[in-house]
């Protein structure tokens, strides 16, 4: 990671992508210290406007630094060999037997120590910063008692203190039931919202909380006590709602005032019109549709229709979702989802930001934030076209250059 | 691109995936100049046997450099544009009066200079090779004249002499009809036999021809006239085959002992067995199947039962799989159609330099080229589990420590 002093940057005859939309002449941009200062049209450009600036290049396109809301980059062992033994032919229960599945990642996680976590975590993370990504929201979720949720809530702290990235963080106690309270559900909920969520408060460790509502999970009325919790403790909320079914879990997570309902494969028009009406976002996430081999698409028609604001993220995580790249996701939001190029750019920078409380965060302009990526491609489009890393030619967290590697 | 003098290099306890399947234990591997010259396992292992060697680390995973043998790396302008301009709704028509599809790549490709065909194809095969590649098919196919189709192959000839790659080329002049032999196919077929062949052969430039056997492209009839005439100038054939239909150019392919028929989905039993008795390899292609959001798979089943190998390669091309990243064809192998992470990997090694004619490539074992790459994962499924960019920890290329960036 290097470090250059703040001082005033230029770049000349750059296309510009303003976290919604391209600006339709090659712009200069100019950052003063941790802010972009100033942004003019080339054809109104007067060399002495550049008098003092460090000079960054001409070409190629500027766009935010991505926002990735949705990632669960924390967790103990890894699900390779699951993923191997199931294309090898065994069967769910065969793997249930061998311990797979989600709870063979919360077995693997609470065994392992902070440091343990912060080291397998940190590699993930650089890759993502490596693609791009200058913010990420990290989930809680594979500890499922109060100490290991905790536990992984602050490795995803001390990544965001380490790495030149900002880390927003969100506690996902009622992601799934553990062992213990295999035929108590109502009890474990009652765990996470007397015990989990204040403890997480009170240490500062959560930015938000989270819930996976659905019937391999949680009920809408459970979830429902979730986020009265939450709110009861300040914390923003948000939903894993309508993936593999239909529930209501978006409509009632909008009705709370949730930041974003995420996956929502199976959003009915009720749904679309409760998350309208609430100003949530729909954070739509191609990679678990994509590796689950999914069909049911989500409803970006009527999102659009409705102006519902489209966010896109990885889901990065070890078992529905082990994709760690996020250009790779702009390009699965429009092959996949047929989200335009700019609509998946957006999702992954304004509208990124929205989906995690950050408004004004991931956009370009002046007084704006100098989180910013510029590429080696020709259009903005492009970064979601082709998928081929190292584009990226420079990368300023906070105003400051910054790669990982 | 940084080169050490050719010496004795040692890595212990590395997990070695040798082109075929994973070895059970933990290795010892010594190279020397440009050669592997031991495997030792770790049980066996005595430390007097590496004195001499530079000591190049332990643990994680080392597989041969990748081969990915099927390539369109090699193109004028970019379809950035049209995929933007379809995703917001252009219809086909539009898109074709806009002057889209692949007649546009020929355009520009025809328009471009050896030394704009060079410097836009550069960035690409060094995403190839920062992904692991050690050797790359290239192919022409979007000239569609002699002088065009040669340029092309110079250029990907002189990507081979200044990256630290294998280059191998292929032409493919009958890769679609040009605008000039319109209603004329059998002719521009004849140009293809009687000019660009014997030009290309004469000058050295192809290792091999191709074709694409299908409706939208030239008739098994037509594929046939090319593949006698490229036999009669020593060249080997493959041929693009039962992509979009059956029309048995696999089976015809094969019965000319074909070194691969590359794509198969619609591939019928018969077509199968012609493959099998041919030797000839199946190359699976899930980046435009992805791309193309096609839904008819390869028959996996039918050529693992009989035994003909599956290589699996990026068509990294400008229009169906704009995908410069081979890790994550690894991935789709397995997500999309199924194939076990090891028989990906083998379509990615040993069967990919198969399809090239080079056997012998793509192995490790001692006395085999030391074209090696040592990644930074668990077990060697783990490279087709998660696409995550930034896991190569050393690549060498002929026994060199070659990286591109
Ligand atoms: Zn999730
Ligand atoms: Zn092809």
């Amino acid at each position: 990671m290097s470090n250059t002093t703040p001082k005033r940057c230029l770049w000349r005859a750059i296309t510009v992508f303003d976290g919604l939309r391209t600006l339709t002449e090659p712009m200069a941009v100019i950052t003063e210290g941790t802010r972009i200062v100033s942004l003019t049209p080339m054809r109104d450009w007067d060399a002495s406007q550049g008098e003092g600036c460090m000079d960054m290049g001409q070409g190629g396109v500027m766009t935010p630094g991505l926002v990735d809301c949705h990632t669960h980059l924390v967790f103990g062992g890894e699900r390779a060999d699951e993923f191997e033994a199931r294309l090898e032919g065994a069967g769910y229960e065969e793997i249930a037997r061998r311990g797979g599945g989600i709870l063979s990642t919360v077995r693997a996680t609470r065994e392992a120590s902070e440091e343990e976590l912060f080291a397998r975590a940190r590699p993930r993370l650089e890759a993502l910063i490596d693609d791009g990504v200058t913010t990420v929201e990290i989930k809680s979720g594979y500890g499922l008692t109060v100490d290991d949720e905790l536990k992984m809530l602050r490795v995803a702290r001390r990544l965001g203190e380490t790495l030149p990235v900002r880390v927003v963080t969100t506690l996902l106690g009622a992601h799934a039931l553990p062992p213990e309270y295999q035929d108590n559900s109502d009890d474990y909920i009652t765990l996470v919202c007397e015990e989990m969520i204040p403890a997480a408060a009170a240490e500062g460790l959560a930015d938000a909380v989270d819930v996976f509502c659905e019937k391999i999970a949680f009920s809408v009325a459970q979830c429902e006590r979730v986020f009265e919790a939450a709110k009861a403790h300040g914390l923003a909320i948000k939903a894993h709602a309508e993936q593999l079914s239909n529930l209501g879990g978006s409509a009632m997570a909008a009705r709370h005032g949730a930041l974003s309902a995420d996956h929502i494969e199976y959003l009915d028009e009720a749904g679309v019109n409760a998350m309208r009406e609430a100003g949530s976002v729909a954070v739509i996430l191609p990679g678990a549709f994509y590796t689950l081999r999914e069909t049911q698409q989500p409803p970006v028609a009527s999102l659009r229709e409705a102006g519902v604001p489209m966010a896109v993220a990885t889901d990065a995580n070890p078992g529905s979702s082990p994709l760690f790249m996020p250009t790779l996701m702009l390009n699965m939001a429009c092959t996949l989802f047929r989200l335009t190029p700019q609509e998946a750019l957006a999702g992954m920078t304004a509208h990124g930001a929205t989906a995690l409380g950050l408004n004004g965060l991931g956009r370009i302009r002046e007084g704006a934030d100098a989180d910013l990526c510029i590429w080696d491609i020709d259009t903005p489009a492009a970064l979601a076209y082709a998928v081929q890393p190292g584009r990226l030619r420079q990368r300023l967290f906070g105003g400051e250059l910054a790669h990982a590697s």
